[in-house]
């Protein structure tokens, strides 16, 4: 078994690009990614799971038909199944994705935004 | 539904105990939870679930039956199911931990370190 601690900050240092998550940690079925993100996503939904947001630099808002929550690093966020989301970040921000294997960042809305879902770092 | 964010260090005010994992967030059957730490745990496993630790804060080792892992702030693990582990810490630590919903803190150990499954702060 790998018997290492994961770093964010060193695994942060391994890639640039923004609104691609990188896979970091499996537990079970799930796992753990970071991504960068600055500038507005798509609105999208995922119909299968919630979807936890957690912010480890820089600040961030997911916006919701009906609201929008503000996060910074060291707060955390759970989109419910189903309800339409769109991240929006305006200096780069940072965060950890916890999900379901496979899931795909655009979830139902597809597009030129959507990124591989099973790339390690 | 929730529109707030979750603030860990807001939340880690709430509490004082240690060992006494208390929950933040719900994602699917998954719970987040914080938890504080000071001392040797007991060794146990999960028979049933991988189980995720976060370090917010502080410093704390990991034993394994073969080695160790030490974790501090902005480091994470995943101990395997089945696993035998004792986290250990010498100052106090502060950590998330992320593991299906009913998951028992000493695992298959039992003993006077265990905690309720079910508090939510």
């Amino acid at each position: 078994m790998n018997m290492h601690s994961i770093n964010f900050r060193e695994k942060l240092a391994k890639f640039s690009e923004r609104w691609s998550p990188k896979i970091i940690a499996q537990m079970n079925d799930y796992h753990f990614k970071l991504v960068k993100i600055q500038g507005e996503f798509v609105w999208h939904s995922h119909s299968e799971t919630d979807e936890v947001f957690i912010v480890l630099n820089g600040e961030m808002s997911i916006e919701l038909r009906d609201g929008r929550v503000d996060l910074k690093a060291g707060e955390m966020f759970v989109v419910p199944k189903g309800v339409e989301h769109k991240p929006v970040a305006h200096g780069e921000c940072q965060l950890m994705l916890v999900e379901p294997a496979g899931t795909i960042n655009t979830g139902d809305a597809g597009g030129e935004l959507t990124a591989p879902d099973n790339v390690w770092i």
